[in-house]
């Protein structure tokens, strides 16, 4: 499903160093234009850019629904399609100092994570959904997601996310070399495809958490948030602020819940 | 050595749900300011701040040497030490237009891989260096990290980054949440340290390398580049370009070898 390219590579045993082909993840930059305007530029794997761009564009706060966006296009005829227009509703207000700055608003020496969490939970409103799901079920997510990523066993050089349903039901994967991105795409995918809000869905991304992922599945509305590895201190305070379920280390039957477990239905509890 | 976060887990072995404490790895924003003016903020593990301050300016090609800086100070009192004040020598010359605006330089649609990686070349010439080092010694390099890494049997949530000598010798290892911030960090460190440039030298990361590692490893002089997993294909590119030699899956004894082997000296080699 991914952009590989092939190379030459010198591969050593221990013993013996020889020449033979490997395929590797591809990465390009990508630049995301809106109204004629570079927004940013980030290194992805090529392919699904209008899924990219679209995620992006929902998690920066600058659409609000599929409908926002009229139609994405690579420019260029015979160039390698690394830019992308975005054309948008002439009703969308685009704050373009705030999109190309990237540098959050710190009042004088005050920045610090709880004004991070604050300035970006002051546009998005804490969920507060009484989804409820069994463990059992969340536990099986990781070998579907494994099974749908293909090209992985190919590179091992690619980070996935998935969205699943309340019922374990796979709706978009998607694999980038950047694992920002690779959540951008899941989300765009379902913000063009009109299964949009993801209020009763689960994200599952292949590597650890981190304050941008919870940001952006915040910003889908994403109740419930799972990862692999680790969550790092600041995603955990977003969760337990945002009111989303952070699982990390999900792994064989087993899980840690960092914030908000009410909405798994463990059976043996003791506390 | 970074620092680490505690927090109440509910954990969930397939049957028992308990709630323990657990340690993870902290996650803050930090913004350089250079002359007054925020360049960047990135979401760090705090900790070797002014390193990592050292290694982002010398990586965007703002300072040359550690004599350009002359001091790093914490802005604020009750702060969480998230602002850091770079004092630069008079003579640095600063280009804010190009280090806030954080997009590449595109001439209308050609924008390409090929094309970003000529644009970070032009201000770096390509490493001619004549070191050949024994890949016996490469292969024991991923081991020397592990057993430094105080930190990650604790939180399992951070990226490591390293540079070693010649001989083998571990000169700096820095954990970070994000990967990127972990070579900014061995990379400031050498800088402040006087142990520079790194023309003798070998950045090992924990996990991928990506186009962005290979330039600011390029910035750095660095000759050897190895990672523990896979390169992406802009990597490779790079290091084709830039005579760096990128070292891939480097795990027991084996390793992919992505571009100049002959800084390798292997005895057994097969066409």
């Amino acid at each position: 499903m991914s952009d590989n390219r092939s190379f030459e590579v010198c591969k050593w045993d221990g013993q013996t160093a020889r020449s033979e082909p490997d395929e590797l993840a591809a990465e390009e930059p990508l630049e995301i234009r809106v109204r004629g305007r570079a927004v940013t530029v980030t290194m992805r794997t090529p392919g699904h850019d209008e899924e990219l761009a679209a995620g992006f564009l929902l998690t920066e706060g600058i659409v609000k629904s599929g409908r926002d966006i009229l139609r994405c296009e690579h420019c260029g005829k015979n160039e390698p399609g690394n830019v992308l227009n975005v054309l948008l509703a002439p009703e969308v207000y685009v704050d373009f100092d705030r999109l190309t700055r990237h540098v959050f608003a710190s009042s004088s020496c005050g920045l610090c994570g709880k004004a991070t969490i604050e300035a970006v939970q002051a546009n998005l409103p804490a969920i507060q959904s009484d989804l409820s799901l069994d463990p059992e079920m969340i536990a099986r997510l990781p070998d579907a997601m494994r099974n749908a990523q293909q090209t992985f066993d190919r590179t091992g050089g690619l980070h996935a996310a998935a969205i699943f349903d309340q019922r374990g039901k796979l709706i978009v994967l998607r694999e980038d070399v950047g694992r920002h991105n690779a959540v951008d795409k899941v989300i765009g995918h379902c913000l063009l495809s009109n299964h949009f809000p993801l209020d009763r869905h689960i994200l599952l991304v292949s590597g650890r958490s981190s304050f941008e992922i919870l940001q952006k599945s915040l910003a889908a509305r994403i109740p419930i948030v799972a990862a692999v590895s680790a969550p790092s201190s600041l995603a955990v305070e977003f969760a337990q602020r945002s009111g989303q379920t952070l699982i990390g280390f999900l792994r064989g039957r087993r899980m840690n819940v960092y914030s908000h477990p009410h909405r798994l239905r463990f059976s043996g509890i003791e506390v």
